[in-house]
């Protein structure tokens, strides 16, 4: 058969990492995808450094609209990130009728449910096995390998930047701001970390293992998102002596009467295998009601990492480029005028066990009224411990880790609390997941 | 569309738990599938025992090649296991231009190649994602997820049994036999149980995840295989205190001239993801050349969870029924005129580290001439712990930690070192792996 012609958007790192691992496999490809898969083309910024990686036989050129345009291309690959031109790109790639393999997470978090619609009126397929968790196939696991469950909750770690920070925060007692330079120094982290350290990265990959664990469309707006840039290297301590890890999570879960879509450091059982995933590596953990839990590992980013992603997607779009499309698996895992209207419920409504700690005046009475205040709200306390403060206050650091309370009463004690006369500045809340 | 009529051979842990996924998530099914999926008919050994499970509209018979002769089934489920007569109905089926769905390891590893031969010639598929780790979706990880990649090699915990024995063994610093006992009153152990905590179940399931690798045929009968059963308590206490774990893995490995294909007991790191899956659960290691390192974990065995892979992969054969069969994806991962004719390599010529176990004469003298014999067959020693045995005896119990030495070197200086005078009995050999 003809070989497939595939045109590159994007020649970076992961453009880059595609374009070498599709040549240095290229024949154990072909003899899995029964023809051969060929990058003809591709857009990049600087015709002149690319020359060098690009070689014979590839055209280079800098509009990548004359990539999306040009009839002899089969698959385009967008590998250029952010949301403008690449939106106009896809739906352009879409308009003219080719399939397009993707790793823009943004992209399709915030645009997906138009993309989709766009690719099923035109009969192609958009992929996207890349945008999460780099080289885990964690979409072709939940989409297809769970397909006879019935989803009840996922969580991921699915930022390497943040589970980075966090593996040295506690391997070396080391402060946030002092870990962050570190990882910037390794290439961990961009010089602007936003994205990553605020969780907006991990709520995007979140919001799509959401939208095709639950049959959802997706919904990046209405999700809860707190990153790491305030954790304390102390909780990370307290946490560790209470038999608990912490992990910047996304967590989604399904309820009847909508679906839980969040990201926040969050303490789990440190014997949970998830709890023991480090440095920039990534993992999700996903319970089916007939499988039960079952746990997918590996590199979340990197140049290769990605690449095999999107070659795994390019291999899956070769194999039915011909087929009909009833043929081809939705690309939400359900058929496109089944999904559910579930909402995303407001955060208030979240039920956890919390991590709470306060500073407090080392003095009688004043546990008794914490716990007046918390009882008050129907929130009842599973373990305690107590601190003293750096020497010359008289000051206590008080942990206190609750049963599962509602969002919204933690929130109004909080605010009781913090309104003592013997509590000291804020309270730091955290959430728990026991994740059985 | 018309509902997929489904024939189930075998209604038991398996084929119940089949019949209760698909009836209790039909809904969720068929919005993933695009259409129903029925399961029609069911042949059983007990009619009484079956018709209280069944319940209405599903026709049971005792005449299993009644179901599969049935005009009107269009994929039949082998949930009976074991070669005869599974292989005869299985290869019937085919003949038939039926589909198969089956969970039967045994009946892949040894008559794979002929069945999956039958089911080209008629352009049927044979799904299996049943037949390794249960649940865990991981030969379409291996096969599709990873398709981009050229696997390295790959190592599991594929027998849950066996996992469990030693998890309570390191655990409770129990003996084999004591444990053995207490997995069988937990239904974690049959009441023979020389399939598994011999191996054999373990080869069954890495000569198949091993094939869609590589792209080999199934090569059963060449696999090394050891079980458990000869595991000393003093060994998982002695391999803990060095920094390992000691696990039944089956690992397989691909060189230039062949694969490496055994299961035996192995000591890896504790700190490795794999070393911290305790109990029944599974869990496979896949290195890519791209990706690296990806862990798959979950429930290797039960009702439901083995159930959640035979769904899978109904949902995938419903979807490519009508399919031209070069839509759908090889069943060894490669196309069928495109295997590889790598043979397994001979045990003697793979190459690990060892922990080598031996009770020695507490006199001067005795280590150097251990170390003479590894010495002249070119194995160097990497670590040593020296510790008295049980009171009243002169002997200490002496391990060594090897550094890479070929398995053929180190059988003759076994045989040397047991030779010694001051060598009391056998010397007890387990195999490292590093999985870095």
């Amino acid at each position: 058969m003809k070989a497939i012609q595939v045109g590159l958007l994007g020649l970076g790192t992961v453009g880059g990492g595609t374009l070498t691992v599709l040549r240095r496999n290229a024949e154990e490809i072909a003899r899995r995808a029964g023809r051969e898969i060929c990058v003809t083309h591709a857009a990049v910024r600087n015709l002149d450094k690319a020359q060098a990686l690009a070689g014979q036989g590839l055209v280079l050129t800098t509009d990548s609209f004359a990539v999306v345009n040009n009839p002899s291309i089969d698959i385009v690959v967008e590998l250029i990130g952010g949301i403008n031109p690449a939106r106009e790109l896809v739906m352009q790639a879409i308009a003219n009728g080719k399939h397009v393999v993707t790793a823009n997470k943004a992209l399709i978090a915030k645009h997906g449910n138009e993309i989709f619609a766009a690719a099923q009126a035109m009969g192609v397929m958009v992929a996207f096995e890349a945008a999460v968790a780099g080289g885990i196939p964690v979409i072709k696991a939940i989409r297809e390998g769970l397909a006879g469950n019935r989803i009840e909750w996922l969580c991921g770690i699915i930022n390497g930047t943040c589970n980075f920070i966090l593996s040295e925060m506690r391997d070396k007692g080391a402060a946030f701001a002092d870990v962050l330079r570190e990882a910037q120094a390794k290439g961990y982290a961009e010089a602007d970390p936003t994205f990553d350290i605020e969780g907006i990265d991990a709520a995007h990959k979140l919001t799509i293992l959401s939208a095709i664990a639950f049959g959802v469309p997706m919904q990046f707006d209405a999700a809860h998102i707190e990153g790491i840039s305030k954790l304390a290297a102390e909780d990370i301590a307290f946490a560790e002596q209470l038999g608990y890890r912490i992990k910047l999570l996304g967590i989604s879960k399904r309820h009847a009467n909508g679906i839980e879509l969040r990201v926040h450091p969050t303490l789990i059982p440190a014997k949970r295998l998830i709890a023991n995933v480090e440095g920039v590596m990534n993992a999700v953990l996903v319970k089916g009601d007939a499988v039960g839990p079952t746990l997918y590992y590996g590199a979340g980013a990197g140049s290769e990492p990605t690449a095999s992603a999107v070659v795994a997607d390019l291999v899956d779009v070769t194999r039915l480029i011909t087929a009909d499309p009833h043929h081809r698996v939705p690309h939400l895992a359900f058929q496109p005028d089944q999904l559910s209207p579930l909402p995303v419920l407001p955060m208030v409504e979240t039920e956890t066990a919390c991590y709470l700690r306060m500073r407090a005046m080392d003095r009688p009475g004043v546990l008794a009224e914490v716990t007046r205040i918390l009882s008050e709200q129907g929130i009842s306390i599973d373990a305690m411990i107590q601190k003293p403060c750096a020497e010359g206050e008289n000051l206590a650091n008080v942990v206190l880790l609750t049963h599962l309370a509602r969002e919204g009463a933690v929130d109004v004690a909080i605010a009781n609390i913090e309104a003592l006369e013997a509590i000291s500045g804020k309270v730091t809340r955290l959430r728990m997941e026991s994740l059985a």
